[in-house]
């Protein structure tokens, strides 16, 4: 090590996590609970937020929060844990829509949050305050303040997020995404100040769905060059794990894009984006991105002891890169 | 009996019911169960209709459904049987507003209703479907499809009827009341028509709160004078037996009006929108009220069979009248 490059230790400055729901909420999890309090901060794609029954849900900041306050439900990876289930019961009893199922404990966070919503408040102040009410001390962000809505391309045209991942059920091949309001959305300034913060240990990009939960967010106007000048190195972790996505519809949809489901494939999908990218053991030696330094961990997350174990591999392999790069800084041209 | 007055079949004909929330609706249950189907139109108060939570709320009519349907909870006397309660234990842990209890399979009536008046359906026309779905065959009819809302002045200033009756538990002494957009407010069609109908067998006041629960209806243009032209006999039933009301602020609003608690004192606030009075056999001869024909019964429902029992005997009587009636239109000027 130079003795001009700067002082670093390993353990210091706040970590950025941008995630979708079930997968990534692992790894945020796993981040957590290795990190000081106030040290972690997760970014959430509210692309496959939407207006149900006159609510405003939130799909994958639902899922972080509850992850987070230990009240998710380990069986579905959505929800709430101890939940019933009347009001679904009593609504079918009324005809109304049950393609989308709230439990009854979960319908309070959406009827209060579209209470407040239509007070006027915003959606990150809101997220704020229920988590502090759960005593969640990660700082959940959404991505964004302003509507970005997720449609899907297929057969049957354009559909809203929800209509084709819950209502058909992933059904249709995807031809084409797009992220509505994207362009016009401004990234939540929390968001684009950590990423311009000398103190970030890492921006890690979770094992998310790249498409549906991901790319909402990089989508979002300065994001991508946030991203690209972040002083922190930003790491993504492979959905992919031996051709197959653990859960959800990657795996389709990545063949449906035309794209050959790897973990290469995804880390050419972030492309210069990222600067490190860990694999599964597994699919050690498989990617070979020009720019990306790759490393390899044990990625599928069972236990809570994956879960931190996976986390512990993201921060080191930063840490290493944040290492090499001061070196690199600090060595003679 | 003349022979020129009309032949009378003293089970034929509908009947009308004008009803509040738990008292009224054992009555219209009990009337429900000993008429033809179809032969029942019950007229529901809307003025304790309010929003809370962004949801539209109909307590008398939810009261009234859920007990034609056989599934409302007989120890509280409103909301659902076999209710469960996880949307208010979550909605607390969030710091959203409790207190008015909303049980889980409840609050799907009051989000399908909501979702259905924002896209634009008129009130009765959701109730009669959810009736339809419930399995209910008697017509609940909102009173009026327009906007009413009670509202009393107390020492604390006019309150919001739910605000007094719920969140301050009827406590304020009650100074005066006010039906916030009656004057504006069209009856539905088809209670007025049902009062017009020259084959109504009676139009019946249920022993509901006078000034809560019956006084909203009669302040909707045209309401009075149509009980007052209506062909059919106009039977009110007491609310207080004994000088007590059975359930509610009836006798405490009463006194704090400056009324004395009696049957008789109701039936001078009804005054010539009545015909006939039937009260508790307890307060036989404490009544009388010029051009009110008075009867006595037994009214404190507490079994299903009392609530039939009262029911016949409120049908009895407004039968004689209506015999009477006819016998005295017979009868040789």
């Amino acid at each position: 090590m130079n003795a001009s490059a700067p002082a670093l230790h390993s353990r210091d400055g706040p970590v950025l996590a941008l995630s979708g729901g079930i997968g990534g909420a692992k790894l945020a999890l796993g981040l957590s609970r290795i990190l000081p309090p106030g040290e972690l901060v997760v970014v959430a794609n509210t692309g496959d937020d939407f207006e149900h029954l006159g609510l405003s849900i939130s799909p994958d900041l639902d899922t972080l929060m509850y992850t987070l306050a230990g009240i998710d439900n380990p069986e579905t990876g959505w929800g709430l844990r101890s939940e019933t289930w009347t009001f679904m019961a009593a609504l079918r009893a009324l005809g109304g829509e049950t393609w989308f199922q709230l439990g009854d404990g979960d319908l309070a966070t959406h009827v209060e949050r579209t209470r407040r919503l239509e007070a006027g408040e915003t959606l990150s102040r809101i997220t704020d305050d229920f988590c502090r009410r759960l005593g969640v001390q990660t700082k959940i962000l959404p991505m964004s303040d302003d509507k970005v809505r997720t449609r899907v391309r297929t057969a049957a045209g354009w559909l809203a997020f929800q209509d084709y991942f819950v209502r058909r059920r992933c059904e249709p091949a995807v031809a084409e995404l797009a992220y509505e309001g994207a362009a016009a959305a401004r990234p939540h300034a929390e968001f684009l100040a950590a990423l311009a913060d000398p103190r970030l240990r890492s921006a890690v990009i979770c094992p998310s769905n790249p498409f549906l939960s991901i790319d909402p967010i990089l989508a979002l106007p300065g994001v991508r060059a946030a991203l690209t000048a972040c002083p922190a190195p930003v790491v993504a972790v492979s959905p992919i794990i031996a051709g197959r996505a653990v859960k959800g519809p990657c795996a389709k949809m990545m063949t449906e894009l035309g794209l050959p489901v790897t973990a290469a494939a995804v880390a050419t999908h972030y492309g210069d984006v990222i600067d490190g990218y860990l694999v599964d053991h597994g699919d050690a030696g498989t990617v070979a991105c020009p720019g990306v330094a790759v490393a390899t961990a044990a990625t599928l997350m069972t236990s809570l002891a994956d879960r931190e174990a996976l986390a512990r591999d993201v921060l080191a392999f930063a840490d290493s890169l944040r290492r090499s790069r001061a070196e690199a800084a600090g060595a003679p041209a």
